[in-house]
């Protein structure tokens, strides 16, 4: 297992600080980033248990990075620092594991977040289903910004940065032998690359959620319950692929809880919106960038639909996952 | 599942902030220990997969706190924030989930530390083994101290702070149906709590490392290779068991490759020894706090074992590990 982790991780995650951290059980981290007065450490945790490992458009160490720098982003913090744990089954191919780290090490870097310490452990062989990862995240958060699930407003918009359910529908259509096929893709990027130009722009973004398992129509009832107010979404406005849309139909899925790791939700104050709109449309993380809803009104937190025939249709969060093993 | 994450995460993990939290992918955690001039953040993860999930003297619940709590002590941080990712096999007892979740709140209140993010993702029967934690940890590092693995010196005294082997001999017991019974019990306790008012008293410790999975073995041919030094252990003043030695002779393992769980290695300049072990002397976690070892001279990096009858043994870094999902 030594071996394993020379020859794998030990080369690929390139990165001087790390290198010469390994000999230590943890990362010791300079705090300059933190030290402005009323700046906040965001820290957060992710264990991810995709199948399959690999799917169109990314794979499971691309993921592991990216949720994770995701949860630190829509909190409006900076990330800074991640740490990588692997559960690892005995049998593992080497290919694969080689593949998938060195895709969080490439994903990392362009997320600007440098992966600071890790662990492996590996269980024997039909103890795990070949490799689970876990990733948590620090980083840090200016005074300035104060994002809350439980600030949004009768007035503000709801805007969404792409299409919806693109990563849940990749994924089940690798996994499943549906005999469906399309050209599909994972939307799987990190987000705050979008994001930090976003709150330097528009600081007053009440609240930003992305929309992983549980897919768009569970954050916006976490945030409708946590604000007590009413969110509606403009269903024709809701930018869904047609291929999508036919896979959904065909399995009786519902778009608006299928997984996404690249889109997330954004609740903007209505004299922002079109400041917001035009920054998230000129990025490439933002070209689908849409006004998807509204807030109307304090209530106990509900999401309901307008229909294109001017009906409401209410979105409630389901008992249990669509799909599970989808992030 | 969310009802799951409701009635047993939310209810043990009373912890004002994180409850408060919860509604958020991440913590935001105040900065205030982290302002003085050199201070550096501490880091780090590990992710446990020991079985059975319950053995003598604790489960792997408390084992996923102290695990992490000792990673940052023996970097010589202050433990101040943890991470909870669980990985739960579907079907697993209720009861058995929640004393688990229990025995980590229990510990980490000991241990001065606070659970303040967690995630949770079930996945099918057979593609996971019960349960499987990863705890992240955060610290602070004061500017004063400047422990590492790389700083031992010749003329440096090599101290433990217990018994060798308790942990890796009472899982292993508990685990295999050998026929063999004793009342070994796991050492698993959050060592900050002796670190901390051991550093305070002797800040000169030049490094300690928790012995865990490879044991007090390969923990102190790492020192010595990164140290560049050679140790030499004084055989008869290990302080082992004589259940852990009966054992071992059966079996044929070496004590000094056991897991422990709330033993560490101190190197401690000749200076400070006796200060040093006085304290841990007089703290419960450090009653058996002994001087095993000396650090003899610059060289490539080697440990051996002087005997009682005079003799040398190297005691180099076992190719594999001795027992697997001891951690």
């Amino acid at each position: 297992m030594q071996q394993l982790i020379d020859e794998i991780f030990l080369s690929v995650f390139d990165d001087t600080p790390l290198q010469s951290q390994l000999k230590e059980d943890q990362a010791q981290l300079p705090l300059a980033e933190f030290t402005a007065h009323g700046d906040r450490l965001a820290f957060t945790t992710d264990s991810f248990v995709v199948t399959p490992l690999i799917f169109p458009c990314g794979d499971i160490g691309k993921l592991a990075v990216c949720g994770t720098v995701n949860d630190l982003a829509v909190g409006g913090a900076k990330p800074l620092y991640l740490s990588a744990g692997f559960i690892i089954e005995e049998g593992i191919e080497f290919k694969l594991l080689e593949s998938i780290v060195s895709s969080m090490a490439k994903t990392a870097q362009q997320a600007g977040v440098r992966i600071v310490t890790g662990d492996t452990k590996v269980v024997e062989r039909g103890m795990a289903d070949q490799l689970f990862i876990n990733t948590s995240g620090v980083g840090v958060i200016p005074s300035r910004i104060q994002v809350k699930v439980s600030a949004a407003q009768p007035g503000d918009k709801i805007l969404v940065n792409g299409f919806i359910g693109d990563h849940g529908a990749a994924v089940m259509l690798a996994r499943e032998n549906l005999g469906l096929y399309s050209d599909l893709r994972s939307d799987c990027a990190p987000l705050s690359l979008l994001i930090h130009p976003l709150l330097a722009q528009c600081p007053q973004i009440r609240c930003m959620r992305d929309a992983t398992r549980g897919g768009l129509g569970v954050v916006l009832n976490e945030i409708a319950k946590a604000s007590q107010v009413t969110i509606e979404l403009f269903e024709p406005e809701l930018p869904i692929r047609p291929q999508t849309q036919a896979i959904c139909e065909i399995l009786g899925l519902e778009p608006l809880f299928l997984a996404n790791e690249g889109m997330a939700a954004f609740v903007v104050p209505a004299q922002q919106v079109e400041q917001a709109l035009q920054l998230m449309q000129s990025h490439p993380l933002g070209q689908q960038a849409k006004v998807v809803g509204q807030v109307t009104e304090t209530s106990q937190g509900m999401v309901y639909l307008s229909t294109a025939y001017g009906g409401k249709r209410m979105l409630e969060t389901p008992y249990g996952v669509q799909l599970p093993r989808i992030c």
